[in-house]
């Protein structure tokens, strides 16, 4: 993503990164520093730098939005790291470097994963307490906080990863695949960018206009990272293709063929920049994130 | 434990345990069944128990502080699951039960566990949206909540695992079992303790008297679960006993000794009644735990 103002939301995010997590006792710092091998292991950060888009989009300070943008990447993190256990996906590799568990062992990935979860939650609390005499400001972050644990909880992320993961080696439904994708990916992005419009008290207008955006480049999301895994260059991607076929997962190309995937992923973000349009410069992040994707199924 | 209200308590918190978890789509009934199993699998409950008590206490209606009760319950049971796990613990019996990696498998399993977690904070969120018309009560709700946290994650629980685990077969320090006796097992029971001091907006002697009484009781929990491990019945128990030593694990006995531990344990546990001494039948609970505790290890 080359976009000057994306990396410049990546930058701010990445210098503030471990700001938010709980001052860990020097005992625990095995704990401490697998959490922060993890976090500090790079990757697009296209939630957080969502959710602080959305913010800037809607006129809002970002640099109040960082805690909440940290805790979108704890969590998104987390979910990596249980995602690669042996007992789950069984990776190796993450970004080109040694998954969480092969370093720290599966016992502490999973503490690991744990930790970053609830400092996400003890971040955005932690947060709240400052607003005590701003009653307005608290309520957006009790709104915002509470769309981020829908989107990574069990009618989210988690569902999401569940079924994808009782789906393995079957032929799934067009309705469980869609299901999946919804869940599994959409839903986090979907709600960095609506915890960003709460966090914001965006006006009705620019929250449907953002809830459209995100469901468009959520459902996209997954659609293109099951294209690459089947046309994808390995080098160009920094990492495995084909990983999909070979764990028997459920795809988007598996079961509605590659051509299908394509096109159902280019008008869903069509959809996106279409909705985008009218904002010229002021969505330009959000329109540089549907590009990108456009590009890379081309 | 026989006390009346305790049952009362428990009761209530059992009879509405279930409805504070988000509405899980049909699709993801698994993991929504492994939730419930392990949620229904009993226990003495005393982490919400003790929360409702503390509510109690204080005056405060506890039927408003059953979403509280019940999300410590879901992070008391997630943590449970993800510790028996084979990376873990590997324990195949949890209460008599087979753990639940057995009956869903491990990948079910852990993101069972990631689920309770986030619904912890999914239903404590939900419960504020509640109160955005009444400030004063919401902050009790964000304090609760912000409580629930910190005794959760990297300065409570998950850092008192972690540090269990690094300890196994090793000679550890007097100074490092009171940090994981701090963080594994008491930092929740204090949070319990105190965030329903918080929702209740308790003032602040009552909330001297509730954090002296909760860090008494927290840490001689694990000391009499330790001694227990050692002395107790096995059919009295309704878990195996001998665990620890086989698998190496730190205890308060092993570093302190036999009789020193259960000079310490009664120390805190009377320390624990004569704070709640003045309070009379008020505490009934709270001096119904600390002689149940003491009972044990007579």
């Amino acid at each position: 993503m080359e976009n000057k103002e994306y990396i410049y939301l990546k930058n701010l995010l990445e210098e503030h990164l471990l700001d938010f997590l709980p001052e860990v006792d020097h005992k625990s710092i095995t704990l401490y520093e697998s959490m922060c091998y993890s976090l500090s292991a790079g990757g697009k950060r296209i939630r957080p730098v969502l959710l602080l888009a959305a913010c800037d989009f809607c006129g809002y300070d970002i640099k109040q939005a960082l805690p909440y943008a940290c805790a979108m990447e704890y969590i998104q993190t987390y979910s990596l790291i249980h995602d690669d256990l042996p007992a789950m996906d069984n990776d190796d590799l993450r970004r080109g470097m040694p998954s969480n568990h092969k370093v720290y062992g599966d016992a502490m990935a999973i503490l690991a994963g744990d930790g970053l979860l609830t400092s996400a939650f003890e971040a955005m609390n932690k947060d709240m307490l400052l607003y005590f005499d701003d009653p307005d400001k608290l309520i957006c972050r009790v709104k915002a906080s509470y769309e981020i644990s829908k989107g990574a909880g069990c009618r989210g992320m988690v569902a999401g990863q569940a079924s994808d993961i009782e789906n393995e080696n079957k032929q799934c439904s067009k309705e469980m695949i869609d299901y999946i994708h919804l869940n599994k990916t959409a839903a986090l992005i979907i709600s960095a960018i609506m915890s960003g419009a709460y966090l914001s008290g965006a006006d009705d207008e620019k929250r449907r206009d953002l809830s459209i955006y995100a469901e468009c480049v959520g459902l996209a999301y997954q659609i293109v990272d099951d294209i690459l895994d089947i046309c994808g260059d390995q080098d160009e991607l920094g990492k495995k293709v084909g990983v999909d076929a070979k764990q028997n997962k459920s795809t988007y190309p598996a079961i509605y063929g590659l051509e299908e995937s394509r096109r159902r992923a280019t008008e869903l973000l069509e959809n996106a920049l279409n909705i985008m349009a009218p904002y010229y410069d002021q969505a330009e992040v959000f329109t540089a994130v549907a590009e990108y994707l456009l590009k890379q199924i081309k």
